[in-house]
């Protein structure tokens, strides 16, 4: 990743394109003042986004439940990621892929505009590439995380729905300070207040028992996209899958657990609070729905995350 | 409010002095990420500021109990008000207070640093004039806000402190969405979970009942420097004052009720849910409260209200 | 519908059949004093009973969990509602069906009873014709309704067993009254604490989703007779059936939505608190199974319902 | 109590006085379509009504909090409650005092009126004698009653607010039910879901702990205007004296307990759960506390109920 | 049972047999001090025992869960469990069958250790006769018991993992007592804070309804090894079986209910709060599963219990 | 502490006095069956019980509450304290005070009693030393101890009350197994489910505030007899004192805290979740606390810490 791709970088903001280093949001923007800005993050697979219909569906949703209107339809949006990637193409390593983020928020928050605008939406989407975030991740696909439950509990979906995709989410900033402690390949992964485990702070989480694969069900959880898929995959190798409420004692007593997320696709936790997962080793129903994602998509994110971290050694 | 004061304002900004309409945060900041900024807002009467220290102690405990260092002492968050303050000065004209934010959030996200930078928060401050915000809300001092129940309840403290005053609101959003149906002059007055009036989105909420002054415990509320200043003034002119829990059935049983808040310092609320509450107008205990921090900040916050109201109408 | 009709009605109460224009409970009747009444409702289709059986079988149950002893056989129970068709029989005209209504509470309070008699219920059926409950509902059936969630949620079975179906419900009145404010086609459709959606103030709801059909576990509802048939009906039809626990974001995303209720059979609704479900018009999956029903029944209910509308506009 | 007594007394129901055997209400009426009445029953003390203005005031805040309209003013009520009293006046004899309800509801039911006539309150008063419940009490007064938890918990008032004095009371029933087991002499005590001690079926709580008199804050429960006498009369007496949340832990540990209600006054309860409260016998404090009242309402209450219990004696 | 054979049993306890008599634990262990031990009770079919790698595999989850280590493996718990049975084998009656009990807690408190000896574990297994225990609960295989619902109600797993088998459990002891007083044959069946039927206090509980076979989901209840076993019969008899929600209005609904506890295996319930369950007497579906039950282990479990129901009157 | 002393002291156990190394609870002792033993832990000053009688009335609401019976009377609870302290004088250094224990369980479990005897309590009373316990904590007096909240909740007071003290707390020493990891001046806190701080695990915990005493009001705790000489001797100091509800934002925001318990009298707490409290070190209004409870009780509880922990260093 050299000093020049970065400064070449544009991002979509607000109806232009502007150099990535310059985009910066105004002080008085909805989104600061009252963190009601709605996003996705997808991901690259070959410089192809993946499943992209389907994260600004998501998109759409979260904006219908929280009363923003981007002023951009969703044919739009889909123009605005080819361009977005055609734009920076010469930007990114060939191999490197790249996390692509769609955020609308109100705009200006009323109070602050000076004339009497009507509402008027801010619009940003950027594509970052993965290597710093996938690379560091390298060891966790070799060792797998420990998957900590902090004090921090999730905010019932009926305070605060967890299906919206949302800009206010300290509580999940507060989970990963108090997981951090337990070491970096810690990871925060959420109790409700029934107890039950939801998600983690921007994943979801499976476990694995006597060969079926369970996941909570899509209440206090982001139904998540690669959650989908993996279920999906799950099916479709015969595996009973089951979308259940589960709590601590069950993933205590699971064979198998991992993460599904965006950038990083499937990590396997081999840890739970600190005591093994089973074996405590990375467990064979993982290699198998990773290689059936790998498969999926076209591109070995394991093997792709390896790579990177060689490149970030080299960068020092 | 002529354009050129406004060209002329400058803001602190990462330890620059920045003109306000350029002052921007990177997309890559954890305050847009996760929400995870904590501030606070005092105003100034006659261009000093109302309980700055307060505030500041405030702030530091919102950053404190967040795990956000400002790597900005209390001391020198004063110096800075000051300049602020001495910076701008000729941009406000002199019968126009304004709005005073502290903001920190702990900086661009890890993930998105380019270099291997430590921690390094975002801190900004800046001045806002009272003139809109202020003028607009006029008529409530005459006439009395409805304050309306969402949907919407608060999140318990024990899930996001509502102590902490931070950005990640978006369910402020929805309640102020949820009640602007309602009309221009209603505002949001939150319940929690056990059915307790809490606050405001932004404000507290006082209530009179036999002659006594009734305010949640500082539970699920930010517990308000004006709200302080009320509890405070009652004491002084001899009413019970109580902090305890409260019920919709009280609010609508009260004789008065009134919202506190640092921009409108008290604003009477005439009906709850849009039945009046005791007479419909507003109270004597309000008047008596009003006329006490009228004379205790030195300022006549309801004929400034008025003033600008008027400036406001000539610009058009 | 005409005077004489009306005049010529009978219900039996208390072991006698009275003109329903008398027909009174004494002010010292339990079901007065303590809400303590049991009932079921349910409507003939060409002057038969629906599912009479069913409707009776629940009244048992709702009695057996109430402590209410009726001192009438489920057979006897049958007998005279036949007997009260064809008592009343020529006071409805030949197209109009009605509802049927069965109502047994614990009698006069033991407090008021002046000799020492041992507890006597008081039984009470009635039928009342459908002509403006249904004709007013005609539009529904071309546009929808609006289901509002108001503030007011339902109380828990734990507490108040929605499963009983009682004359208790003030509640309901207060979700009724509150949601009225949101227009004429606005109905009640509430939420439980966990934020769950439940069921109408009398009735029961359904979503389609992808082809799926959702409606509530049968835990903090009626589980209603009508809904069952649905359910059965959707089975036969092929479509995937749920009973789950979903949330107004279910609702929000849903594809159509529509309620289950005696009188009206299915009432499509278009809008969720005020904003379209999917596209915001009656939908074919509703319209598939209100076919469905209207052939198990055998009366288009909603022909019905602008036939009686068209009367109801001749009265004036 | 004789016959021609009975026979001679009268209420007042929707504006005419009708005789009270003969007084019934609709099967269409709101009251028991949806158990929407609400009412408060105050008794009187020599013939004269206890503190009829705090009654009809509380009265008008549950048609409020309702949203019933009585269409009749507070005065109107006060001239009615007299009518009432002197039109029966020689239907009681002289040392026989009598309940006195106050009851409105919203009328028939809107789908039940056959005209489409605005809405028309019914409104229902009525003294009826205390013979029989006070007489039936005496015992209590001498040994004390049985205070029992049931299994069914008191409704949280922000589902059905027990402030509001309303028919929608099954559960009191439920509760009423449970507690009869344990025989004659137990009375239902109820807790909330946080297991705090709430109140009886129609009467309020209270415990004497070293001296000190405690009751329940006025959340959940009925603000009782006995509960309100007995406070003041507390207060006046020396003790200290707390409206707190309190738990079964603190009756088992009590040195006495009583519950208050319009009828009966104090009642002294020596038991809890079958387990006896302090010494297991009518405590001192509860005997200053029947004394103050006595001189404060000038009628021996407990002298009046065995009066009563001898007459009921005779009559057989 | 005669006197030579109680003398002459032996405990393993602590890593030596010790006569059964004379086992005690010290006042100091962490089981006394903290109720901090976990264990497993089996019972035995013609002197094997039942299921013992399930119930080991059990207490090795609960011990984990609660952070006890034993210092012994799963194999040494098998061989230490026949060597129970070699020596006591000439102990038992032929025909006496009996539970076998493994215990673990942490041994003696750390602060009452004089020495400073490292964490050491103690280990207790034992085998007790059925012959009490299951005699004296003959009767109810005729009969039926009577579930009671006490107001103790389950603590949730979040808060007291009841899927760990602990010796912390006073609370069912409160339950236990509470429903002591409805009768000898009164089995308490608990609730859990959000209404749904959970379990016995040391057993799981199923409902028959239209031939479906019910039992609560496995949350807030152990996960009985009996109650396995009788899920895995109901399927191979083809019954639907299903593990849910279930409420009071279910049990009070169905067709059938029944216990199921390792001594006693399956015991109908044939009354709810004292109220019939469906006719009232024994079912055919709890007959068909008793008797695959007895075809599965070998042993008539209800011709044995009256055997010993003999031999206890013998012994009277 | 030498060997022989240990050798020589006695314990009461069910009607003997025994030596304290043999002294053991029979394996079908309910104590150790169910958990359902309660307790009392009082502590010598210059060999003199604490607040005995405080204790014994403690533990006899204790047995009220749990429905123990010890078929000991209170002042044979004395008797046969002194004579336990008659019995061990000189097997204590002068200058080692004892902890003193009374626990009482139902004795042995009436399914493992051969004969059918009637129910026999287990009554056990002993001294301990507390040169261990007290000694390891000589420490915390001058540095205090870091006060630490797990993810362990209390368990609120309707499922188990915490002011009864029973040996059922296996979530207790979850608790300290999770805060154990945070090194050897930890000491758990917990939160219940309102996150109000409710105690520690086996302790009382105090805040101070602008010279203001709070500690938890007396719900979810153990109402300690420390914790109350505590709220006597501030309130004679002139201190405001409170009992209410607080939050982790109160501690973290407190100027001092301290934990109360019988053993260590008044310890310092000087970190929350490892971050200091105040200024981090021992505060005044603890030392003024301590103080005034060292001249209340007559002894130097820290020198004597201090002493202790010289002696255990002595013997290694």
């Amino acid at each position: 990743m050299s000093a020049e791709h970065i400064a070449g970088r544009v991002v979509f903001l607000n109806g232009e394109w502007v150099p990535e280093r310059d985009a910066a949001i105004s002080i008085f923007d909805s989104s600061l003042i009252w963190g009601d800005a709605v996003f996705e993050t997808t991901r690259t697979f070959l410089h192809e986004p993946f499943r992209l219909k389907d994260h600004l569906s998501r998109l759409e949703a979260s904006m219908a439940a929280s009363g923003i209107h981007a002023g951009v339809s969703q044919d739009r949006f889909v123009e605005l990621t080819s361009e977005l990637i055609a734009r920076n193409r010469d930007q990114y390593e060939p191999d490197v892929d790249f996390s692509i983020v769609h955020q609308v928020s109100p705009g200006v928050d009323s109070r602050y505009r000076e004339e009497s605008v009507t509402e008027c939406a801010s619009v940003l989407i950027y594509g970052h590439p993965l290597t710093k975030m996938l690379g560091e991740a390298a060891p966790w696909f070799d060792y797998g995380v420990n998957a900590v439950v902090p004090r921090q509990r999730s905010i019932p979906s009926r305070l605060l729905d967890a299906k919206i995709k949302s800009r206010s989410r300290l509580h999940y900033q507060v989970a990963n300070h108090e997981v951090s402690l337990h070491g970096p390949d810690a990871r925060a992964i959420l109790q409700d207040e029934d107890g039950f485990i939801t998600e983690g702070t921007g994943s979801n989480f499976f476990i694995v028992r006597d060969g079926e694969l369970l996941t909570s069900e899509g209440r206090n959880v982001l139904r998540g996209v690669t959650r989908d898929t993996v279920l999906r995959l799950g099916r479709e190798l015969g595996m009973p899958v089951h979308e259940i409420n589960y709590e601590p004692y069950d993933v205590a007593t699971a064979d198998e657990a991992f993460f599904t997320t965006t950038p990083y696709c499937l990590v396997p936790a081999t840890r739970f609070n600190g005591v093994p997962i089973g074996e405590g080793v990375v467990g064979p129903i993982y290699r198998q729905l990773a290689d059936a994602f790998i498969e999926d998509v076209g591109v070995d994110f394991i093997a792709q995350a390896k790579t990177y971290a060689g490149r970030l050694a080299e960068l020092g």
